[in-house]
């Protein structure tokens, strides 16, 4: 069985991530999406929340399984049995951050590998940062997130 | 008429602000400066002080007006029905920022352009962030910034 | 009258050069279309042929005139009268070499000013060189370019 | 079963490839390198050359098969029924490219998805180009291709 | 006598640093570590640990002095007599803030060259940031830094 | 004595070359200019002539000595007894293909280090391809080179 492991903050998950998890389900027999507990700044949402806005978005995708995770990814990936790692790369700032990432990890844990996919056109400018501050700003998510995590936003910011 | 918008932070307006000011006044009818409001950090300057320091080194510029905005820039840039958003591009760095951003923008708002200008020589290097931090550690910013943008910092860093 | 030239090779104009020179249309009274006569490499169209192609993809857009130009833009812009010179900004790559030409161009010609445009979503992965290759190779080009260039294509391709 | 195109010129295959094939080959149950028949320049060693290099440098690797293809890669693998194409990413250039193609590809093809993977840090600086380029100016090889390689590099260039 | 400046936060000190200073002292006479006092966020170690620190690990090179500064680091270079920074180049990201930084302090001060190097292959992945991260979060990071800087930093995160 | 190779293709020498080369010559004893006979592409001007015009620019900077070389540079570096390599630092995509190249020579030669220096702003847009292309298009390259070099271009694009 093949299986990987999608990580992220996922606060919130937007329709980039889902788009992304869709995509690595045709391709591996399960998506282990590992939601990071501990994050560098304040989450808009607590761990509670981004575990549970992901699990409602992807419930429809069988062989996905949303979890939160804390410490080390790679740790983390070896515990699950999960020999992959998926990042997505929009732009090339994220490309270097990942290329530096993938290297630490593969230093840390050789036996764990990093593989990467590219975004739809329609998701390439989507980020979980951008959609928060719109919604800070009063603007409208609606093709940026799904209709639950709209809510949640909306809830959230008044 | 043709007019632009110019949005920032502005904390504090720099040369190469006021460069790219003086190109885009060229070019269109009428060039408003938009002073962001809602900042991620703390500014060095509030909103007052940023729009009072952009109008009084700008005041020379026939067809500018300095306006404070808040909330989404696409609905500001419409209610002021301004049709086009103009963005420095000095390096790469900025460059995926915007594309992301002029993105984001023209999926909320396809009647709405951005355009890009770059900064002259003298300009590539200033921005707003490292002349905070130069006048901070009690350097000379007066090659960065027009006089009484550099009185304002010195007062206020002593 | 505010006006502006596009340069390119254009061998063949695609959607993509279409889609700036439309939005280019709406902000400016009149947009000229600069077809390079002299080329780094043997074009797959000549120097009529492109101008041809040009020509009657953007018969439809009132305000724009396609011309052949050889020798320097910046002497062709003055020469015609166009203060500015527009340019789309595809990816990081293209950012770096446009910075730099727009650098050379503003030395040589400090009244003539550059600005940039960003591709839509849906053409941001076009560019000609890549219609050649896929046309070449015998691939399907009818989302990049205009039936009628696809009929060049097909005919110099067999 | 889950199979993989890993496409490129291999002109020659480098340690490089060899380290992401013997990667993709723990992931996948079926590797199939590609080598492209057509290229745009000159090639060093011929298509038959290139695939026999190939074929004995990874002879040991048990669920690899090397083909030639020509024409579009997309047309290539869903001849083949192989959803999946590889790409080695090493440096911000090749990002560039590689998504641009892989958008391309999306559009042509969207039911075959494009993945990458990054080198070891061992393999971080290896290109064909490079390779090509020391063995022609009379440099040592041996950390960068297989012994096989080195020996029909050395043949070539005397 | 050559002497050259490498100024940093060292919040701490990593092998990357380490691998750059001997390069540099086969090349200078002399080589100024200098560990900026003024931080822009909450270092993990105070000042006074992170220059001694600095100082144990690099006690065996004999043309090397860690000195903390404060203020602008061309005044620090100009009072240390010292006219050449020197900087570490892992990512384009990193070179783009440096180009920045270069121009910003040639301005300042144009009797002062900045120089780059790049670090070897095992320390391209390195980061102080990313030696904290992991070390806050658990892991193993005896291959990034020092066995001495390794024990501070468990001591600081339990 | 401290001494560097500054490797190019110098087709012809630029105010950028120049102005590496006299920042250079204030940090080490003698700098050596190597000219690569064997060049990609067929070089405008051929060995003799490059050599010739930079040593006539270079003449006045008593330190810098001109010579012509073939093969790896790695091989010439250490034939000469020259530990170092400069090169500039213009861009990113310079600095990627740089740091490649970089790492490459370390690869073959760990005894020689690769040190970059970035151009001064004048100096950031100018480069040999861009000069040769504007003397070609009959523009003025003045400030860009010599004026010998000017007048070597002249007579050889009438």
């Amino acid at each position: 069985m093949r299986s990987l492991v999608y990580p992220g903050t996922f606060d919130p998950i937007t329709n980039g991530h889902t788009d992304l998890i869709q995509r690595a389900s045709l391709l591996f027999d399960r998506v282990l999406v590992a939601v990071a507990v501990d994050t560098v700044k304040d989450p808009v949402f607590d761990i509670h929340r981004r575990v549970e806005l992901a699990q409602r978005v992807l419930e429809k995708i069988p062989v996905v399984e949303v979890l939160p995770f804390s410490g080390l990814l790679v740790d983390f990936a070896r515990k699950q049995k999960v020999p992959v790692i998926m990042r997505g790369l929009r732009a090339v700032s994220d490309f270097e951050y990942e290329l530096q990432l993938a290297g630490l990890n593969r230093r840390m844990a050789p036996d764990v590998e990093t593989l990467f996919l590219t975004p739809s056109e329609q998701s390439a400018y989507i980020s979980s940062s951008l959609v928060r501050e719109i919604a800070r700003l009063g603007g409208d998510v609606s093709t940026f997130v799904a209709p639950l995590v709209q809510a949640a936003l909306r809830e959230r910011f008044g």
